[in-house]
């Protein structure tokens, strides 16, 4: 659906945007070729896949009734991961009853990090064009951060939803295949040396690398200073953390995150927020009894994938606690930003007081010994009288336990204004970090 | 340069070759097409790389020069790692003089695994093309194993020389893109029982993986029923642990190896030797002065890459001690095979008994043990008076360590006749492998 996952770069390399046209249209433009879309994909869905099927049907849905935005908005059901999941077992069905051609006509399939134990699988079939839609909204990210055509680009082998090299080559860049996972990096500084990238994508367990590198004394403000961007996804990046990438080594960090599985929600220049790409998903943001919340109020997101005919998700429930703006951008785009504060699922109620990950996450990262952020909270179940936490701490052998504890359980209480206690204390060195670090993120929540 | 990099599938499902007509083409006319490209590359590269132009020029060839068999082999200076890398730091030039294109005409770049420390980098160009004609060669030996249009397959992200998603797309195969990397295969048995591929590539790092999902009960061969074919290159694979895959899992194995980094060269049905692909890898066997060693001889394997005219390594040293054979193979292809023996800067002379690792594993992984065949040569220099051997055992914490050592250090001299001692004997579990895992392979030869 992308004009650049089908043509090549027609921007020019002055421009601060790859697509101006697509990126800055009106918003009733947007709206517009959004209603079509929504309204062909559940018709489609409906007639060619048994999953909706059976649950436009069940809602009293006939294939052609869906033809307004409140036709859309009142009446197409819900979806979630839980009713794939449903779906799946039930029917051993691999594609949970959402496919909408022969197996044999898909393109690729791409899979979630599977942080919840249970990945998420998604289905793509994209005939004629050289690279999926989703690595082409990728690619005007790279644009406005500043890849050019005939840069070299490091190319991450451990891709969320595909690899990217043939987005890469797409915008006319040179991907430099090296394995840049766990273990790797001292080939990689090598290769960076050599081929001067001006780009690359880091998640949390490069971090641990980077660090290597850093205490073996490498210059790391020399080796990273071909880049002009740097994306990060994956676990979110402690506030210490991003200080230590941006002021001492200099890296200039794009951060991005999943526009709830159907595409990816980037950070643009302003760093204000993250775009959804308005061709690729369509947003909606509701309280718990599925109301629309207005602009920078939290709700769950749910979003419908408007360029996957194959595998449709619509009106699909993400478990994301999200704010949104509709207003345009500073850098010129139209589409809407969110900020993310964590997943519905995993928001506790202590003593009466609703708790996300995030927050414990920067009161634990202000300590020395855990700036790394590394916690969980323990709960039996989603309300409690007590915030319970378990936290690692980097075991240099001089910490003293009783004291970061005091201190860690005085700030959790002060901060937040409710009781909390600290469960464990687990030494968690960089090889331990190491080891888990194909996961790429940790479960924030445990019921023990 | 193969038919499959630049148009469709062409051949029957019932056809047990890809493309019958190159692989089982006529020596002669091999040739003939050989040399073409050899002459068509000698003078390329000298006009268009500072690397060749001195080497050639200090051999005294000028282009034109090289015309015939005779004028390749006897005037076409060899050329090495060692000579890349010197070119390299002398004049900072990632590319060690080779390219003969601008940089950003590049398609890609990759790099090996770096076992040695120093990561070889292959540069390709391939406009017009699907995939990489490397790829295009692998997908022959997809084809004899069984891969058709229509199979899901997994795609593993390790790739080495780059991804192979175009490729099996090229097939018509759908990828199923998994991070089957170290750590990730709860998932990756998830998406196996999902989606049923029948072919994936494995690696020695992933039989951790495999062997904890044996230990903690999954039913292997019924959860690997699904493939045709399984892949296996990297580090070589012992035979118990072969057996183990072969026998206990029912895994089909398909064991490819490098051609001297020019290419793959891949076991067919046969399992007899590594077919070499004729159109990609020009090769000669060379004894120790250069001269041409006869069919079935041991001699270095010397690699020209017929299908590389961006980073051209003609007459390329491999350090790779091989045995060859020009002879027709059973499965009607008439491309050369070899069998590896190992490296030549791995042989250790032992009492003036040359030694090569491939020796010691055959007798280490004998024992109950040591079973994985974790080992190192040591040795300060080349000769020596006795072999020096550090082995890694599995921990179980029931093992007798001096019985082991006379086991070892028993069988290490009666069957090699050489003087041989156990220098160190260390516990190496699972998590140590894992952690090593992204290496992929383990240096078999150290100085202490």
């Amino acid at each position: 659906m992308t004009a650049v996952s089908s043509s090549p770069v027609e921007s020019s390399p002055g421009s601060r945007l790859l697509e101006p046209e697509r990126e800055t249209a009106s918003a009733e433009r947007i709206r517009e070729v959004q209603l079509r879309r929504a309204v062909e994909l559940s018709r489609l869905a409906q007639e060619r896949s048994a999953f909706y099927r059976e649950s436009f049907g069940a809602a009293g849905i006939s294939p052609g009734d869906i033809a307004s935005w409140e036709d859309f908005e009142t009446r197409v059901p819900f979806m979630s991961k839980d009713a794939i999941r449903a779906w799946r077992d039930r029917t051993g069905d691999g594609f949970g009853g959402l496919l909408t051609v022969d197996p044999s006509d898909v393109t690729t399939v791409t899979a979630s990090s599977g942080t919840t134990g249970d990945p998420t699988f998604f289905v793509e079939q994209w005939p004629g064009q050289v690279c999926s839609p989703l690595t082409a909204c990728y690619l005007r990210s790279l644009w406005e951060l500043g890849v050019r055509p005939g840069d070299t680009v490091l190319c991450n082998p451990a891709g969320l939803r595909g690899y990217l090299e043939d987005g890469f080559r797409a915008l006319g860049a040179v991907p430099l295949l090296v394995d840049t996972w766990m273990g790797n990096w001292d080939e990689v500084a090598e290769v960076i040396r050599r081929y001067r990238p001006t780009y690359a994508q880091l998640m949390s367990p490069h971090l641990v690398e980077l660090e290597r590198l850093a205490h073996r004394g490498v210059d790391m403000r020399e080796l990273m200073s071909s880049f002009v961007g740097v994306g990060f996804a994956g676990e979110p990046l402690g506030a210490r953390m991003r200080e230590k990438l941006t002021s001492e080594w200099g890296l200039k960090l794009w951060v991005y995150t999943s526009a709830g599985d159907t595409g990816l929600a980037w950070e643009c220049g302003e760093h204000d927020g993250y775009h959804l790409n308005w061709d690729e998903t369509l947003v909606e943001v509701l309280d718990a009894d599925g109301r629309a919340v207005g602009d920078g109020e939290v709700g769950e997101l749910v979003v419908t994938a408007l360029d996957n005919d194959v595998y449709p998700l619509i009106r699909y429930r993400t478990d994301d606690l999200v704010r949104l703006t509709r207003e345009t951008c500073g850098c010129g785009r139209t589409s809407p930003r969110m900020w993310v504060l964590g997943r519905a699922g995993d928001e506790t109620v202590v003593a009466g007081r609703a708790v996300l990950p995030h927050e414990v996450w920067s009161i634990v990262e202000q300590e020395e010994e855990t700036e790394t952020g590394l916690f969980q909270i323990i709960r039996p179940q989603r309300e409690v009288e007590r915030l319970r936490v378990r936290v690692g701490f980097e075991d240099s052998g001089e910490v003293d336990l009783a004291d970061l504890c005091r201190r860690l359980t005085a700030s959790l209480s002060s901060r937040l204004g409710i009781p909390a206690d600290l469960v464990d204390l687990l030494p968690e060195t960089a090889d331990q970090l190491l080891r888990r670090g194909s996961a790429a993120k940790v479960p924030r929540v445990a019921k023990s």
